[in-house]
């Protein structure tokens, strides 16, 4: 049997209630399709680690995981003790950029039984894939600030594209459209008023994109972008954006859907040379961590991505994906419903639910 | 009687063909309201100027300007003949850095008449304004390209924050705030994913807020905020953003109202130092220019927001702004409607039956 080893790491706040859930459908798709999981439980990357050490892992960390094949990840944040930038730079995005994880892979997609945000949509009318540059772009800590603490201050913000970084995620949604039925691929920009990068961008776009003449390329200015979300959400299939613009898109998409609440991810390192982080886009929810009411959807739904990325090429994987989004549409449809869309079903309920039907 | 001078600069595309009928509402509100518009037509700032000069303006284009108290402007790009980064940064966004514009003002409102792409909103749900810093920050030309043409191409682009420049646009925001019934100030931020620039946006929200112990502040990271214009559009009143967090809320917001071809912006030097410019969000749209089938509401709307602006202090502005509102309320809901909402009626036409009732 093919086996797979998998690092559990659930986090902060509801991580941890919806992490449980997340493996108890994951292993019966496992058991159902005949592969194994070799899974581990690790407590850092958290902001409870935090409080004991002084910093969010230790300094092994690199080490602890070497051979895993994936990380199964909760969440991570909790700003009554650690702020946010130190407990996230600490841990998700620092898993991000050391191994690599260059795609951040976000579906969107709606489902029977959730009321849809906007007017008249049905499923099957929502349903396309934001590809999301995952390691540099807009997300840095360079720059500085000059006449710091005086009314003079100014403040650089330094943003930074490689062409390395940008071709291969340009690459990768490109191939990703061309395996779809509908080939198209829409590109967010800025070039109108990003006046370095974007244009480059768009340049890069159009150079990579000579290489798939079947697949439809359309740039679009972010701020457009976002209001055709709303307004003719039917035309995406597959959404490519830098690391900032992505990170809107993925959560402006998934509003249309209902929810961010049942939102998967999956941040790829699709050459296997590190192991891939897989994650709901919900994060640690404070307000409502403690009461066992968290949706596990959407870490569920990352379970599914991670088999699927696992078993690549292998039928296997794709087959248990396909299970488990059978599964969760089935019980978005029929119930039981957690309290986020009206039900009063616990966490541990809707996995039980979702891995019964697996 | 008080008298204001305004240049008129219809730009490009369907700025040629909404103008008119701008023109022809504000001059209607004028004569109601007892003052006086002295118009000046301008032709540059236009690609058409461009083909015969290779420059969107002449040299002298502040000189021309000294004295005129706002620009009364209708869209600027026709990508076939001159780039759009260079139609726009050589004459609006020109004009909103040199003439200090620093607060890009639009109002997102819901219209009866408008059917609303999210489900179960009516108007009233929808009502908040988007202030949006308009000179700095994320738009920018500088930075550039490293190993330029190769594969090891690394670009570098800078964002610029200055303490002047984001303290005066929270104080408007603020100010603008406590004017409100709700006193609520909503703040894009990204401090947990842009490391340098958004922690130190959110220092000075947090040191301005001080001041303004009336208004409730509540900072939101720019993609749960995207996804909550969608969701929860009704927790809005007003909404102060960065630059690019500026833009692109405000294509947004008024698309989830319906359409973006209704929104106004006004271009703000609030201190009165330079001219003000007032321009329909929705741009030159190529596509449809030509059938005199654009729907000039927008740019109605925006001289609506023009007359306010000049008049401040003086209730004869703020009636004749209320008036226009109401007339292109009114025609919202009965009609006639060009065709973007469903009707048969030219540009024409509606600025005929608005400028009418006002
Ligand atoms: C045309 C473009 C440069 C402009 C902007 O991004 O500011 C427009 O989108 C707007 O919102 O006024
Ligand atoms: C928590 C935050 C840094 C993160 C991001 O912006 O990448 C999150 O919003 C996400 O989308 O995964």
């Amino acid at each position: 049997t093919p086996t797979f080893r998998i690092a559990l790491i659930a986090g902060d706040g509801i991580g941890k209630e919806v992490m449980p859930e997340g493996l108890r459908v994951v292993l019966a798709a496992a058991e159902r399709f005949g592969f194994e999981l070799d899974c581990r439980t690790i407590d850092w990357a958290s902001c409870d680690y935090h409080a004991e050490h002084g910093q969010m892992m230790p300094d092994d960390w690199k080490e602890q995981l070497r051979g895993v094949d994936a990380l199964y990840f909760g969440a991570v944040g909790w700003p009554e003790t650690v702020p946010d930038h130190v407990s996230l730079w600490g841990s998700l995005l620092k898993f991000r950029r050391e191994f690599d994880q260059y795609i951040n892979l976000r579906p969107v997609r709606l489902f029977e039984g959730v009321p849809c945000p906007l007017a008249g949509r049905k499923p099957g009318d929502i349903d396309y894939l934001v590809v999301r540059e995952n390691t540099e772009g807009e997300y840095t800590s360079l720059g500085g600030v000059m006449y710091e603490g005086t009314e003079r201050e100014i403040v650089i913000q330094e943003s930074v594209f490689s062409r390395h970084g940008t071709d291969r995620v340009l690459k990768y949604a490109c191939e990703l459209a061309r395996s779809r039925k509908r080939r198209h691929l829409t590109v967010a920009t800025k070039s109108n008023g990003i006046a370095i990068s974007m244009p480059w961008w768009d340049g890069r776009a159009d150079a990579i994109g000579r290489d798939y003449p079947g697949v439809t390329i359309d740039k679009q200015h972010i701020d457009i972008l976002s209001a055709r979300f709303v307004l003719q959400p039917t035309r995406f299939d597959v959404v490519v954006a830098s690391n900032l613009f992505g990170d809107i898109l993925s959560d402006l998409g998934p509003a249309t859907t209902g929810t961010i609440g049942l939102a998967p991810s999956a941040n790829l390192n699709p050459e296997r040379k590190f192991p891939s982080l897989f994650e709901p886009v919900h994060g640690s929810a404070p307000d409502i961590y403690g009461q066992n009411i968290a949706n596990p959807i959407a870490m569920i739904w990352s379970g599914a991505l991670m088999l699927d990325f696992l078993t690549q090429g292998q039928g296997a994987g794709r087959a248990a994906h396909d299970t488990i989004l059978g599964a969760i549409e089935a019980v978005l449809r029929d119930g039981p419903r957690t309290r986020d869309l009206g039900g009063t079903a616990s966490t541990t309920e809707l996995g039980m639910a979702i891995a019964e039907r697996v």
